[in-house]
């Protein structure tokens, strides 16, 4: 356990130095780009800042099946990099029309709206080139982490999830089909990024991946429920973006449904069920567990 | 040569039937699907007609190296469902702001701009999904389709090459810069086309695989410029979408450049060259032959 909820261990620190790294050595350089431009606004959206969970849990994953870090940094630059084009197609007028992500404006509104659109196509698109150019796996891995990185971001993941979203402003009372809507939209990439590290490592293990999964899909709940409690209960300094902005969209949130303590006492079940799903790999899995800590126990 | 330029020979209507089946089969299908619009709007992008050019050149160059058509289903249907996501973003409000598309309204008009972004962004993932998934192919050609489809779709091609297009508005006048802009935009992708049905036979063949690029790069070019004639020279009806859109969008073009007659002439250059690079190939030849006869020949 830590003294600040927001501060992980040395291998949060070295996860996010690597990503850091990778993305800055695989994303575009706008120097050599065919569009300056367009290299300009997927860096800007890919690179400022954020939790970075989801390369995190890539870099834990991949050191739980036993590979080194260096493995798991295209993966993890893949996965942050689908993240990052959510976010700007999220964050569009047309979609959520929000004017501020991690404290800064966001993408069409630093650059403009279709910089921001074709900005998210190429990350999105880069994300599968690297997986499937990339020398550090064979490729069955790079097949089978496009597969999951697919099936986690489109029509059977996030994609759908983002649908549901907006259609259901203001008229999603039901807490089965939230927490469907935060699966599809949330939890398969949250469960996608331990399947890469998974196949970063390259060392077929059924029961791991079998475990990985039973813990992604519970730190991924659990990860919503704490967002929901924070846009409640933190200002808009601490979030980097409005609070209470899901109550200003109209959308059903849990500590509406639920009421504030009963959604606390659910993610604190489900960071309980998710490192119950490791108990069996000791200290190995010690990354990923306190990673669970963190997510119901951050604070922005 | 056909008396109906826009006629083209039996294998192309093969080639669109059997484009047609698959999409059918391959496209979500809002009955089972997690967001039931979100797969209509899939469909209703992919499925609206259009002259099929890429899946056509998919089964051609297939059938070159030797492949039998079903092998070919698969490249066909991802390389049509990265154009109709092409297409579907580009329409948009903040990019070209078209209300008509092959004689019906654009996505986001049929839908809302919401989803017309989303289901742009869902047949983007799907493409790389059908790639890495299909049991047709071994890992070495999936890795092989989804690398080319990745350079020619991002930020090496097709958005760049909307950035250009969006930047240049009205100032593009050096014909080499205009040329450089279509080969991101259309060129690389028809090229891409050809290397998916190359990659789809699994036959290795070097002489074959530059012969097919040189075909493309040399076609890719022949239609833009064919477009661009037809923009002024046709009318809105032949072409189901506004004509004169690019005098309208304030667009360089190879008319406005070079004059219609000298435009006529380049487009007919390009597709002997075409012809030519595929020469030593004989009968089997012929249908990749044809289509870029038919890519100058066409009316609409």
């Amino acid at each position: 356990m830590n003294s600040d909820p927001n501060r992980l261990e040395p291998f949060a620190d070295e996860a996010r130095a690597r990503l850091q790294a990778a993305l800055q050595r695989l994303l575009p350089d706008p120097a050599t780009s065919a569009s300056p431009r367009l290299a300009e606004a997927m860096r800007y959206a890919a690179l400022n800042g954020g939790k970075r969970i989801r390369p995190m849990l890539v870099y834990a994953a991949c050191r739980l099946a036993g590979g080194e870090p260096e493995r798991a940094d295209v993966a993890a630059v893949a996965v942050e990099a689908i993240h990052a084009y959510s976010l700007v197609h999220d964050d569009l007028p047309a979609m959520d029309d929000d004017d501020l992500r991690r404290g800064k404006p966001t993408c069409h509104r630093a650059f403009d709206e279709a910089t921001a659109i074709l900005a998210g196509d190429t990350l999105h698109t880069l994300a599968f080139d690297l997986l499937a150019g990339s020398g550090d796996y064979s490729d069955a891995a790079r097949v089978a982490m496009v597969r999951v990185l697919c099936r986690a971001a489109g029509g059977t993941g996030m994609a759908a999830g983002q649908m549901l979203d907006m259609a259901a402003h203001g008229r999603l009372q039901d807490p089965a089909a939230l927490e469907r809507m935060h699966y599809l939209k949330t939890g398969r990439l949250i469960t996608a990024s331990l399947l890469l590290g998974y196949h970063a490592a390259e060392r077929a293990d059924a029961d791991l991946e079998a475990a990985l999964i039973a813990f992604g899909d519970a730190i991924g709940l659990a990860f919503q429920i704490q967002d929901d409690i924070l846009d409640v209960t933190a200002d808009t300094d601490q979030l980097g973006k409005p609070s209470r902005s899901d109550e200003k969209h109209g959308k059903s949130t849990f500590p509406a449904l639920l009421g504030l303590d009963a959604s606390r006492q659910r993610a604190q079940a489900l960071c309980e069920q998710a490192r119950a799903a490791l108990d069996g790999y000791g200290a190995a899995a010690r990354p990923l567990q306190q990673l669970a800590d963190f997510i119901v126990q951050r604070t922005h």
